[in-house]
């Protein structure tokens, strides 16, 4: 059975903006390292990040035609996810698409696929991250699923769930937990810049983290050259 | 044997500059999705986008020999495309090679193999879509075809066929077709414009394409959250 | 048992230097075609290009404690190499260390492993080739060795080496050896001006190289179209 | 947090059997084609065919401590799913913890990474699907969970499902959806055993599921070789 | 358009049934190094070795529609060759399929995409080559060719071609050249035998083959260990 | 230039002999994980188990000329270690050189390139671990090197190292060390075998490697399934 589920809730819109100036390598950190979607996902431009809610849609290997069943569900600050069944690195999206997502006040687009109209894509600014590049169309013959939870790229996506994606990948911030993992993250961010202005002043990480006895005691023994 | 064939006929330039300003994928959807090369294509920079005629060349793997050969039979606004005969990722060609074919006319290089210099290509803006970069050269021992019917990247392609390649890839259109295809790809995109509009203003593609009742009947059903 | 060599020799800075300006195809022509490390390493951005002496570091695969142990055998020049004894493509390098880094003359990073925050170290313009982008962090449980010799992408690299990285890679020289490829190097360069003025006039390569004869020995035949 | 969950319920065991004799395939299209691993995880030998209950593993990249940690959980009729945190095909399991397993009643192996050992294991006939086969072992210094749910090559799967695994690869079906997937499965397996004997027999599958009309509706044409 | 094109001539069965004793390294050499589809065709088992005519199918990609289609034009001694128009792993073919087109007379299936029933198969002994294996199943909603000349594998196949697809891979030979090309098979295969036998002597290649002064000219030098 | 190496030392037989029962994970182990190929090396047949002594080979990609200059240097005992300089996968070795090898005493070939005839080869039982299997033939144009160190998939190899190659892979012993790993490794195994009979008998490595007290250190916590 075919579903498209409406009205599901989305993640606070205040946290989701928290999470706008974030990069995903923090956000994946402050969570405990879990969330972060398979590195084959990619973005097709370069600086890009962007932060929203997930609008999810599965779709069948070679056919996009869930994404128009899609772009209906979308509110302002959505990020598509799109899933196809099986691997296919056809485009299933291009800037018409994109055009229309846009104007229903969707962020960017997500997709263990491919994409088309790239050139169009980077000059409209429009963010999108997918494992191919692509000018092979796809087909609209078979129907999916809008708004269930999906695995995209080996992670567990929620509808609501926050999306946080920038040049290094893209992370998932489950709804629930949103609003910790947003304090955590801003502190950790917050940390690091204390030990960014040291590590600057060329101080070392071996004395900052404290290492040197832990690397002793795990067997590290330094020799000078020409020592035998 | 291995043969250079003179003097191909190449498509009429009036319609391969038509060409010029459709994108790849319009060219390919007007074809029938036929003509696409394997999206292992990727260009060296981008944006990017170039239209000419095949000037065909097959190498032996690791060996370029004959590209020095293929140069001889270019005329202006041709499109070098290269294949080994086998899967060989080297440096077939670099900005040197990009200087001689530039000199005689020719608009870029298109080749399911490796390329260097692409710093200097890219200042020199010559257009090159590869399967690979790597700063390994190749020799000059084994002789191969010039002008002759290639399959590059899944796809064949003959002396004066049209060449089309943009960010999303690189496309072929048969000589014989070359004016019936230009034609639809002109009207395909004159369509898209009028759809563009009408998305843009948040028109749904479920309205515009009048897709509801197909999806009805191939069993999608909506829901609300909460519903069970 | 894990190791930190301390004052292994560097190549003469005088001959370092001397890289800076040739490319990495050219290096590595001067020297016989050896030591180019295999293409999966890339640059995280374009153009760029650095020469340097190499700082080895030998990791545990997803543990990345050793870099920090290699950050203080910098000596201003070097690049650090650093390779996992088996292949995960993690972040092992983030904006951190390359402040850090960056803070005791490290010119730049060659990394058969994934690095993060590569939006952060494009601002710096901080040069990195790694063979993934990937925000997943890594542990520091595991010793290592830092300034022993290593096999990085199939090429084995000796502290104080010679690396050269362009946009078309990375290549190593041996310390032993520098001179005299450098030396080769130029020269080779030179001589290439003088060709590429040539082709750039038009001139063919089967002519500049005296290709003809070879061709037709080995086989080549040149027919015209609609001949048989 | 890491956590071991105790006592987790399994799918009951009579249900468990009855998917022994099914194949991969007529499972996964008993449950509307969901629950397929991704086909990276391949069989180690051939034939092979199981049966059993998840007891899940997740695991740190390059360390298996956590195998030993779920050998403790270990009933019998369980199969071990296993899956490192990010992609690192070192060799996580060899014939030792095989040893061990099979003394605790487990059934076979399916893990997103290497294993080692694989002529023991063959000799054996111990039961592994496994992304990567390498002698290189892995460390015991970072814990991880046992017994929680799992995404495990693209699919969630929680303790307690049935895994089926074959030649073909490896589908998982939810604990709570067991019996009814099992009496499709059977009906399945069932009806295609009358189709097969008509087929046999040299009936078409056009004639057997009545698809001539609906092919030529999709405009399906015939034409006589020479026509034109 | 979609086609079936009724038929079509085969290459005489007699020519066909000279192939089959003779491996595809021969033939492939036998015909100056053409016609070998891309070795990421491996079959399904070992060993295994068959000759046939081409039955040729383009389908959608996750569409196996067209499958039923191409059994009804199958004359005994035809190999059946799948061809989706991009990629997908998918399993278009299993063995309910295999029972259709032996009942048939077809003798395997060479298909760029993949397979499911791999035990099934290799019980029947039904030889297949695919790009994958997989459980996936594939819908049936999109039309294609059935007898029209395809790519498959880098390689173009015409209707009534001759495959030979043994271990090492699949060749194809076309039609007009089959008996040339089985005369010159035949002959190299005799000299192999002589050849074979001197090598079993102890004879070297060196000999034999009179290389020695080649590879002098080519710089070749012998050194004793030690010398310098 | 090129060179041949002629009465380089081989490891002494007693001490290769030694590692023919061992296996290659016992012996990597035994060496400090060192010395392990790249597992893109995988064997043609299965089970297979060999050791002997590197017969070094460096190849032109494409290009299998220097095989039968590295045949006359072969010693009963040897195992050919053949490397091109790039990557390269067509077949460089097939039943006649495998004859021809056989002849001369060696026991079998390590390649980081193609091979064909593998039907044949599993019939000789000669064994062979490659990282491609094709039928694409190479071409004799280019010297290289023979009995000089090589990187083979990622390892140096130096002339008359100890090869020890099974179903897992394929690890080199220098010859300086081989002895002592030679040792290690047999300790290695008797080690194992206690290990073995415990495990067997239901003991769990828990127990057996007292790792119950740093797991908890480490954070591990159990609960039972239903608490919170």
């Amino acid at each position: 059975m075919s579903v498209v589920v409406r009205n599901t809730p989305r993640t606070d819109s205040g946290i989701v903006e928290g999470f706008a100036t974030l990069g995903v390598a923090t956000v994946h950190e402050a969570q405990g390292r879990t969330g972060l979607l398979a590195p084959r996902l990619r973005p097709i431009y370069r600086p890009i990040r962007i932060a929203g809610t997930a609008l999810t849609c599965e779709l069948a290997p070679g056919d996009n035609w869930m994404l128009h069943v899609a772009a209906e569900q979308a509110r302002p600050g959505d990020i598509l996810v799109a899933v196809p069944t099986s691997q296919c690195g056809d485009a299933y999206f291009g800037e018409l698409l994109a055009t229309s997502l846009r104007a229903r006040g969707v962020r960017g687009l997500v997709i263990d696929a491919g994409v088309r109209d790239i050139a169009d894509l980077t000059v409209m600014q429009f963010p999108v991250w997918s494992a191919a590049i692509s000018a092979q169309g796809t087909v609209k013959e078979t129907v999916g699923n809008v708004q269930t939870p999906v695995i995209c790229a080996g992670v567990r996506i929620s509808p609501g769930d926050v999306i946080v994606a920038d040049d290094d990948g893209v992370v998932v911030v489950r709804r629930e937990q949103a609003e910790n993992v947003l304090r955590n993250a801003r502190s950790r961010a917050a940390g690091e810049a204390t030990k960014r202005e040291r590590l600057a002043k060329g101080e070392l990480g071996l004395d900052i983290y404290g290492m040197r006895e832990k690397l002793a005691q795990r067997g590290l023994r330094y020799l000078d050259a020409g020592d035998d």
